[in-house]
């Protein structure tokens, strides 16, 4: 397997911020990634929720150690993640969540998923975790947050290998882009949660 | 920064598992890793949690792609986590901690675990998660799950680097090994949410 895509964004997120006139988008160029990031960090900043990004899963083969101090790695591969990218914590809930980027302007592919972790999310689901995905359409600048149930529900019903953007508009919730935090997505959170206690 | 430990963790599994003449304890020489990822594996297959290991934090520094679909690290190097090893969702709760293993008989070394751990620990008490440790004592062959609340207390009210055996014999809960999974640690868990749930 290969995942080039996470190293790609990295080198992408930090070219954009050195140079201004390859802004791509309104939001400065930042991958939704770096976004989730900063987020992240500025909840955890006031005390707000603690959720992170999972280290990327790699698979060590060959290691060094010049001197006592320092281990460097000399061979090693990306491994296929078994969950989802960031997990953590929020008003005592467990929150599970895969962010993807997409160029479509039409669509989601079902490829940016391994089948694991669409399991993986209906799992969190049923046992009354916060699971979802958020999903940038950059073509769009739009950026939707939609709820795993959702997903599993239209997964399990269709034969099709993408998700229209339609179901988007129509059952996500649409995240704005703010100054800080980037993307405030505890708010579609909140909401989420009340429905569960409701449930 | 040196984490040669994970790996060394890892071989020694390995080499314990294909050499019965290497065992050096009861346990049959799996490190308390080994048997934790065990233990969730099993929780995942009887559907009662989803709890992970979180994959070891890597700078990578350079990527090679030999072939389209083939991506080879050539450089990376182990960077301090920001978070415990282990965590996952559990009875709709949120569920937190790190896990380690001493040598020693007598106390257990608070170098053995980074001040922003124990800050994140302190962290997810507070937010209602379930923090912990689980700590080894390998000559000892005795495990021990020590709430992160009790953790806390003990090392804002200390000056010492380390905390005795006393204190886990006094304040801990005592995991014995079982067949299937080697470490129920739920069973305490189950015990920590009836406490935080009365508290």
């Amino acid at each position: 397997m290969n995942y080039p895509g996470g190293i790609k964004k990295e080198k992408a997120y930090k070219t954009s911020t050195t140079n201004d006139s390859n802004l791509s988008h309104k939001n400065r160029g930042m991958t939704l990634e770096a976004e989730l990031n900063s987020t992240n960090e500025y909840y955890r900043e006031i005390d707000k929720a603690y959720i992170y990004k999972k280290p990327t899963p790699i698979k060590i083969v060959k290691v060094d150690y010049p001197s006592r101090d320092k281990a460097k790695i000399n061979e090693a591969y990306f491994t296929i993640p078994s969950t989802t990218d960031y997990n953590g914590l929020y008003k005592g809930k467990y929150i599970d969540f895969e962010a993807k980027e997409t160029k479509s302007k039409t669509s989601f592919s079902l490829t940016n998923l391994h089948t694991h972790q669409i399991q993986h999310l209906k799992n969190i689901d049923n046992h009354n975790g916060i699971a979802f995905i958020i999903v940038r359409f950059t073509s769009l600048n739009e950026t939707y947050l939609l709820p795993a149930r959702t997903l599993i529900t239209y997964i399990e019903g269709t034969d099709k290998k993408s998700i229209p953007i339609n179901l988007f508009k129509e059952k996500a919730y649409l995240l704005k882009d703010n100054y800080m935090p980037r993307i405030d997505y505890l708010k579609i959170v909140d909401i989420l949660i009340g429905g569960k206690n409701n449930a």
